[in-house]
């Protein structure tokens, strides 16, 4: 049987951590927290964000690591919040965002996970899921959750039980998870 | 007489410029543009941002260069846009901002100019404008200038003829042609 080394996730959210430690258990891989504060560069793109973010946690903790940045794309908004989720969350939040919208309400929530096991080698792996805003907040989990309805349901990511197995966090691990046990298999060979 | 050296304004955006060489040609300081992109880090101060993009500013261009940053912060809204003000105005725009506020409307418009002519060697001036956002847009002016309205004034920035020698933009470039005037006459004695 194939021994995984130590994997370690970056962030100060410790909520994030544990979704992604959740997530990555079924596919039979730990995860340990490595709380701290990182850099974000004001980049267009999650992926820029998400290189700086696993550079920098590499030479923190120089061990194999990997950092999520996530963002929520709205369509009549001309992609805000995107890159600067946190930052909007912290100020307007999900009411303000509410107060912006009208009809046309349709959005992405995007993650991508960045995986660190080297200086200035960055693997990267995105997941997306098409949904859109609800008109009230609906259930109590943090971030977004409240006000993103995912394609397909009636309810927030907040109300799903089964938000863990559909998630763009979920669809972003699960490509790494896939490339990250290949990658074991190869070298335990 | 003394003989200013050249000075340099990088930014892309040549609207601060031609605020920044008509403020700065009233103390005799000659500006001349430099046009280009500067990574923007996601600070949550404009000094951090200003710092930054002054050293990259003259790495590229090898000369005494001023940069600006500033951004509108809203009291209601913890301080949004802030630091983020161009992303905000590029997505959701002043009518955006105007749908997430109500009563509570006092803002501070700021400005930060950096000055650099050595690497790693930046001087930093600021310019603080108390005032309030509009209920409506006035004025065809750039950025946030139709829906500010300084503290004391019943117009916007756009609406104001003299914009020019009460803005924040002025306040900080006064301080920095203050100093920078001084620093030549040391310089040439």
């Amino acid at each position: 049987m194939q021994t995984l080394s130590s994997l370690y996730f970056a962030s100060s959210n410790k909520n994030k951590f544990e979704e992604a430690r959740s997530i990555l258990s079924e596919f039979g891989i730990s995860l340990k927290f490595f709380k701290c504060g990182l850099e974000e560069i004001q980049a267009k793109s999650l992926e820029e964000i998400a290189v700086h973010k696993a550079s920098q946690a590499y030479l923190l903790c120089s061990k194999a690591v990997i950092v999520e940045d996530d963002g929520l794309f709205i369509k009549a908004l001309m992609g805000f919040p995107g890159p600067y989720s946190s930052f909007v969350f912290d100020t307007i939040g999900n009411k303000g965002i509410l107060k912006l919208l009208s009809k046309q309400r349709s959005a992405i929530f995007r993650s991508i996970i960045a995986y660190c096991e080297k200086k200035q080698d960055v693997m990267m792996f995105d997941g997306d899921v098409q949904g859109k805003i609800s008109t009230k907040l609906q259930g109590k989990r943090w971030g977004f959750d409240p006000i993103f309805i995912p394609q397909g349901e009636t309810l927030t990511y907040s109300q799903l039980k089964n938000k863990n197995l559909i998630s763009h966090r979920y669809l972003a691990l699960k490509k790494f998870a896939n490339w990250y046990l290949h990658k074991q298999i190869s070298i335990d060979r």
